[in-house]
């Protein structure tokens, strides 16, 4: 039934296909030399890391891309999981290390800590400015992005490049093991143009203009075959049915195995969302939900190195 | 010729059709009554409006919205020229009154004045918090974004919205005639779905999607028509190809009946552009080529008053 409700094409050639038609592997020297750095220096200091992705991804039409089809995510969860996961991963309870933290976003998402600035710039331009000119007015603690070992930020903008950098990710995190938490809040493509035009579609007086979309492959299953099989892999599901969601979240867990699932409704997404384990659900709800959102994740991923 | 290289459909009926799928007009009630206190202000005070659009459009796949299709723009061209037009207006050699702005932008484009924060915060944001925690950091003038009667933000998202707006912003800034100066900097969709599925698109495994466009009625040609024929109407064209660049540009001016266009080549639109009028083709190039932009459209405006 499960099987019914999503199928899991952990089809490796699908994979490669995809790869080769969306581009995005193997990833950019820089950003591989980069993640490898972070993860010796974690590595030698057995930090817990958590990998955390954020905002949507785009499927161009075009190979020079001028337009491409974006999903709607402003990337804030993945944000503040970031924030509370940087900044409160030191409390005893967890680790004295504390989490480091890959932040793999939309170049446009979100970003965490500046976050609220952007916000208040939007909100109230002039008045903000005005704040900001009369001096202090970022409170919060930062500490986490002034250190490279403990605040990697990975951008990205197609469904390629994030696939692929994903697994740039996973590959340089292996080494690791346990000590990864892997957080997908992106909102990821689920179609993509597999034969780009070459140039800017032209608009032309009275033609409309057909595209056909192929299936991205679905990558949840491969997050610990590109890293290890001891990761702990969170991911997230949004519906706008509850019997749907829980259904999807179940099947999620058992197909792609991962460690537990973030399941949101659409309407109430902003104060409420349920954490499913194999075993479990768990309502985190409130102003601060992203905080006891981090915390619960915490508590699994600690609950799975006991196991 | 000119007519071969881009159509005309000046067609009512079209535009009706386009407004009833896809939405935007008749424009929010709130933000109709903005425009008009905006321009009460404006003809009171007998100051010049530039009507600036900045940011690509969106083209929604769903009617509860996930996807869409999107334009890449990160509007800064426009967010530069409503700065340069709030704040350099006010030079003796135009008008002691200066500019007043209505900036009718994408709700996440670049904005005047605060963009340049937003800019510092995602190149080095550990940096920027840093400067902003310690003190003073916006030197520049902000002035015209503390006062509404000088400076009005409308954001929209889809290109419905967009049309609509603009189409409001004409109607609403009519009474002020030559007065008036449009700047039409956003990048508008070419294309968009007429006919919505009701909720989210569900991704199916192996299945593809085929979705149909219909193109959006070219709307440069109804701005004098909305408004006044006073208006001052400032057309954007950005190619690949040098010559087809100038006859595409020669083109909008003739069948759109527009003052100026100014032509882009993709490669060097950043430091790079020429304005066409009827008589002539004046380069601006240069590390301030949005300044230098902006006192090009304010002369071309200036003459076009006087003859």
């Amino acid at each position: 039934m499960a099987a019914q409700v999503e199928a899991t094409p952990n089809d490796a050639a699908a994979l490669e296909a995809f790869f080769e038609k969306a581009g995005g592997w193997p990833a950019a020297q820089h950003k591989v030399d980069a993640l490898a750095t972070f993860a010796q220096q974690a590595l030698e200091a057995n930090a817990k890391v958590a990998l955390v992705t954020s905002g949507g991804t785009t499927a161009p039409l075009e190979r020079r891309t001028v337009r491409y089809v974006d999903n709607f995510s402003t990337g804030n969860r993945g944000a503040a999981l970031a924030e509370h996961l940087a900044s409160k991963g030191q409390t005893p309870a967890f680790d004295a290390t504390g989490y480091r933290v890959v932040y793999l976003h939309r170049s446009t998402a979100a970003f965490p800590f500046t976050r609220h600035v952007h916000d208040a710039l939007r909100a109230d331009p002039a008045g903000t400015l005005q704040r900001l000119a009369e001096g202090p007015y970022c409170a919060k603690s930062f500490a986490a992005l002034q250190d490279s070992k403990r605040f990697l930020a990975v951008p990205f903008d197609t469904i390629g490049e994030y696939l692929g950098l994903l697994r740039a990710c996973c590959t340089a995190l292996e080494p690791l093991g346990g000590n990864v938490l892997v957080v997908l809040a992106a909102a990821v493509s689920d179609f993509y143009v597999p034969d780009l035009c070459e140039h800017k579609i032209q608009s032309r007086s009275g033609g409309g203009l057909s595209l056909e979309f192929a299936p991205v492959p679905k990558c949840l299953g491969y997050v610990k075959r590109w890293g290890s099989p001891q990761f702990c892999v969170c991911g997230f599901k949004l519906e706008t049915d509850e019997q749907l969601l829980k259904k999807k979240a179940m099947a999620s867990l058992a197909n792609y195995g991962l460690d537990c699932v973030v399941a949101n409704m659409l309407a109430t997404y902003r104060e409420r969302a349920t954490v499913y384990t194999a075993s479990e659900g768990v309502v985190v709800a409130g102003d601060d939900v992203d905080a006891r959102l981090a915390e619960e994740l915490m508590r699994v991923h600690a609950a799975r190195g006991v196991s």
